[in-house]
């Protein structure tokens, strides 16, 4: 079902704030800095060789992050896997009594459609599953 | 100074219990369970790819993820990175002004040194850092 762990994602009160503590201090490279608007998040994704590190800050008090951040304070907020047909990797899910906060893929950071397990399915850990829909600029294969 | 994410720890209250929904919903190949005496706990890793995600389970109240769990509830523990020369890596996140839990490496599962750096310089995320010393059963490269 999973071909690899994609990212974690981080929240964080502010990109700019963190980044130098992964790129001056871990010395990880910055892949790019975009925004996700339907999410109200800047997203910077850091090079941590097959799994990205995935640095979330939200841009509205509607963010699910800005949520996050308000209950638990920043943090590790989730750990996305790969997968291929999402939409049949959803159903497989809610056939073994899985429950997903995302019945229906939506659009995610870099071309991705995602969707999220409900922890209380997970033992309290966040994941996202997500497809990749295409290449990006930096990413391995991009021509 | 970072080769890869190695793994991500997810604290637990039984890796029996947890197990399931890694290896039955997800479909992850678990790679072994273990213990580490020395951490009062037990570790269960999971196959994802170059990142294995680690079930670690409290085998004392004196473990550190007895204390999580108390405190936060099952979920999302830590990043290991991988890294060489440990020690060096130590000293020179202590020179940037990065604050260590552990100032010299102590032994991890499967065969590791490893060090934490304490959260507060890391916006809240527990970050370890690992240097494997040798091959275990299951792992790649093993012969």
């Amino acid at each position: 079902m999973i071909q690899k762990v994609d990212h974690i994602g981080i929240a964080v009160h502010s990109i700019e704030k963190s980044l130098s503590f992964y790129t001056e201090v871990l010395k990880l490279r910055l892949i790019r800095i975009e925004e996700v608007k339907t999410q109200h998040v800047k997203v910077a994704f850091l090079d941590g060789g097959e799994t990205k590190l995935e640095l979330l800050e939200p841009t509205s008090s509607e963010s699910a992050i800005s949520k996050f951040i308000g209950k638990y304070g920043q943090g590790i907020h989730h750990i996305a896997l790969s997968v291929h047909s999402i939409e049949d990797r959803i159903r497989e899910l809610q056939e073994k009594g899985i429950t997903m906060i995302d019945s229906q893929p939506r659009k995610g950071a870099s071309n991705t459609d995602i969707a999220f397990i409900h922890p209380k399915s997970s033992d309290n850990v966040l994941f996202e599953i997500c497809e990749k829909k295409g290449m990006e600029h930096g990413e391995e294969g991009y021509v």
